[in-house]
């Protein structure tokens, strides 16, 4: 079968593989569900965007982590190692690059909605930049930096108005959003003119961020299009000299083998091509840009083996197939009908020739990870694998029903190492204090 | 402004109080987020739920507790003190009903999916009923039965094919469901041949479950028709007598003033009725009655108290309001597209002039509490209440953006206590090993 990406493979016991170690004996060692990342895949793809991103954008140019779509300790030590910067979006994640010894100078602060804590531990640890999305919070950076005696780097946090045609949930940069503040309505210049008012603040420039799981770079290109036009009437109204691009992230995997693959490298050549054009067309020196890839860095990298409990099936309707997770592990079909690709990981080439619904054991309908699904004829004890759920299945886990958080194993070099212990029962109930 | 329920109520300084305690003061002591549970309404609603039981059914009826609504250590020393049962759905609400001492005869343990080991722990607590779903499972329980020597209480979940005219998502009872055995299609009364045939099983009875947030009882009193009708082909087909009918639960909770309030004792009793009559009709003597409400009881007893961070307008679309919470503590917009009720805590009096868009803090659009809600005006800083989020909040609340998950807080005879510690960063990096 179409395995998707080639850390994947069969092996000689005709079992699943990834990064060359069984997933029969991997659910066997760590339990079911587990989330397995293959290590070496994501170190590929940040050197694959820093190697892109330096050939095609210049030397200063940095592609950030964005951690939200996978957070735990040790991946902001990989990205730390690969030489790539990171984008934290709260306290907690803020905390986690710490613990980690995440240099802070190379970390991008980004919210809609940062709380004076937020703000105060950030600058506590000398995070980099600040990706300011709205005024209230301009001015509350602004006074703690006043506070300190420092001046706080930041970036202005604009909104396009783009569709890039992708799921409602993860648009986020057309005009009528949460995030940002938009040129249309002329907001965006407002907010620039304020920060340049302040005597803390180094306005270094700008960041825009259209959506995820996004395939074709036409988005993209208007985007930056319109980015570089705002930079231009930015110098011939504020006399700013842009510094600094971000032109956020978004680039998609492949969940099936109906989804495109896409080429990074090219993708990033492109959108180089296309902002050095635009930069010439409106006479606006290139600025340092800032790239800032999340899903598209471990999604590909991570699987998620559980074990099959009930084959249910219902004349005239379909098949169930129940197994040991569901939307506490990865929540992404019940909120956005996301498709994936499973299989039996112990016999992985036998013919997928069924049509099932894959359902999670949480008392819940919704709790499905997908449904016509192609799969091998399935059977109580087998283990289940699901590919390309290296990206919001941990980082969105849940304790619904009360179920614990599955662990996070890392594969590299022929070992597998424990990076998150699956959680206990007593985890559960350790801040019950009634 | 209408508060839907009792046990709030505006103070005299102008403030919304839950259980007579000012939310103002609450959210200072506490900080934001916090879920606040008003004791006396949890125990009040299971009461009605008791005493209408015991009034309508007869004395051997017992109302179960549907944990998965609210899961803590507390909730069930609650509910084992007012003299309820519980339905648990994990090994985990298993472990924490053990740690608060709930007498294990009077939890019975459902979900489709339940695994070897959670069959085990359940016998070893001396679980008292199992809801068996499914064939695969039935046979696993009868061989742990059988391998320690006991009788294992069983009823049957049985779907009755029932459409109730809700989400899809908390849809339970039609043919098409992963849950239980169909009577449709002849395999509910398979898996009751099987069961009867099993040495170490004891068929009690059966269960069915037709979804949650109803609010007519028509979609009950059509499922009660078809499972008397199937007890008594039971009896004539097997023989056997049908002890206990589990009716399941699924009466809704107003969210908004749009949203009609139920009379849960009338409910209760128009049900008995309605169960009675066709016992009568179909010549079934009457089995001992179980009830699962599981939101009903605690979602309207629960509020979360947020604070605004900004407030955005965007001319020509709309306002947005963000909160320092967001589907990480609610999920329940993202999933459902659930309504609520909000109000500024610090002036509910004012008039409610605005349409918002309530926005969470995390890095996603969809990211929501509600849209177009009415709401007063809000400035940062204010406390923001959402109504109503006693049930599938807490319970679904994961880390998100690496958000900690907020405490719950119980307020009982004016005064408040926390039964749920607030996580610390700490405790979301304790299970990181790299």
């Amino acid at each position: 079968m179409n395995l998707l990406y080639n850390h994947l493979s069969v092996n000689q016991d005709g079992h699943l593989a990834i990064g060359g170690m069984d997933t029969v004996d991997l659910a066997k060692q760590y339990g079911t569900p587990a989330y397995i990342m293959d290590e070496d895949a994501i170190r590929a793809m940040m050197r694959t965007y820093l190697d892109a991103a330096h050939t095609h954008f210049g030397a200063d140019a940095l592609p950030l982590y964005a951690s939200k779509a996978l957070c735990f300790t040790g991946i902001y030590r990989i990205a730390a190692e690969e030489g790539m910067g990171v984008d934290c979006v709260s306290g907690g994640e803020l905390y986690t690059a710490k613990r980690a010894g995440f240099p802070a100078e190379r970390i991008y602060f980004h919210g809609n909605n940062k709380t004076e804590r937020d703000i105060c531990d950030a600058m506590d640890m000398g995070v980099g930049t600040f990706v300011v999305d709205n005024t209230d919070e301009l001015l509350s950076v602004e006074s703690h930096a006043a506070a300190r005696g420092i001046t706080q780097r930041i970036l202005l946090r604009i909104t396009p108005g783009i569709d890039p045609h992708t799921h409602k949930a993860i648009v986020t940069g057309s005009v009528d959003s949460k995030f940002g503040s938009a040129i249309e309505t002329g907001q965006a210049m407002e907010i620039v003119k304020l920060a340049l008012a302040q005597p803390h603040i180094h306005l270094s420039g700008f960041h825009c961020h259209i959506g995820s799981q996004i395939f074709d770079t036409h988005p993209f290109s208007e985007a930056a299009d319109i980015m570089v036009r705002f930079i231009a009437s930015v110098k011939s109204e504020c006399g700013m000299d842009v510094e600094e691009l971000n032109l956020g992230g978004g680039l998609g995997v492949p969940y099936t083998e109906y989804d495109r693959p896409v080429d990074y490298a090219a993708a990033i050549k492109d959108m180089a091509a296309i902002v050095h054009g635009y930069c010439d067309t409106h006479g606006v020196k290139m600025p340092k840009v800032i790239l800032e890839p999340g899903r598209s860095l471990v999604a590909a990298a991570g699987i998620t083996l559980y074990t099959v409990g009930s084959v249910k099936e219902i004349p005239g309707f379909r098949t169930y197939v129940s197994v040991d997770g569901g939307m506490p592990d990865n929540p992404r079909y019940a909120l956005y009908q996301s498709t994936y690709t499973a299989l039996i990981a112990n016999r992985p080439d036998a013919p997928r020739n069924c049509r099932v619904t894959v359902a999670g054991r949480c008392c819940e309908s919704g709790d499905l990870i997908g449904e016509d699904m192609p799969l091998q004829e399935a059977r109580r004890g087998d283990i289940l694998a699901v590919l390309t759920t290296g990206a919001y299945n941990y980082a969105m886990a849940s304790h619904y029903n009360r179920l614990p958080n599955p662990p996070v194993i890392l594969v590299k070099d022929g070992a597998a190492k424990v990076a998150v212990k699956r959680e206990s029962y007593e985890d559960l109930v350790r801040n019950d204090i009634l």
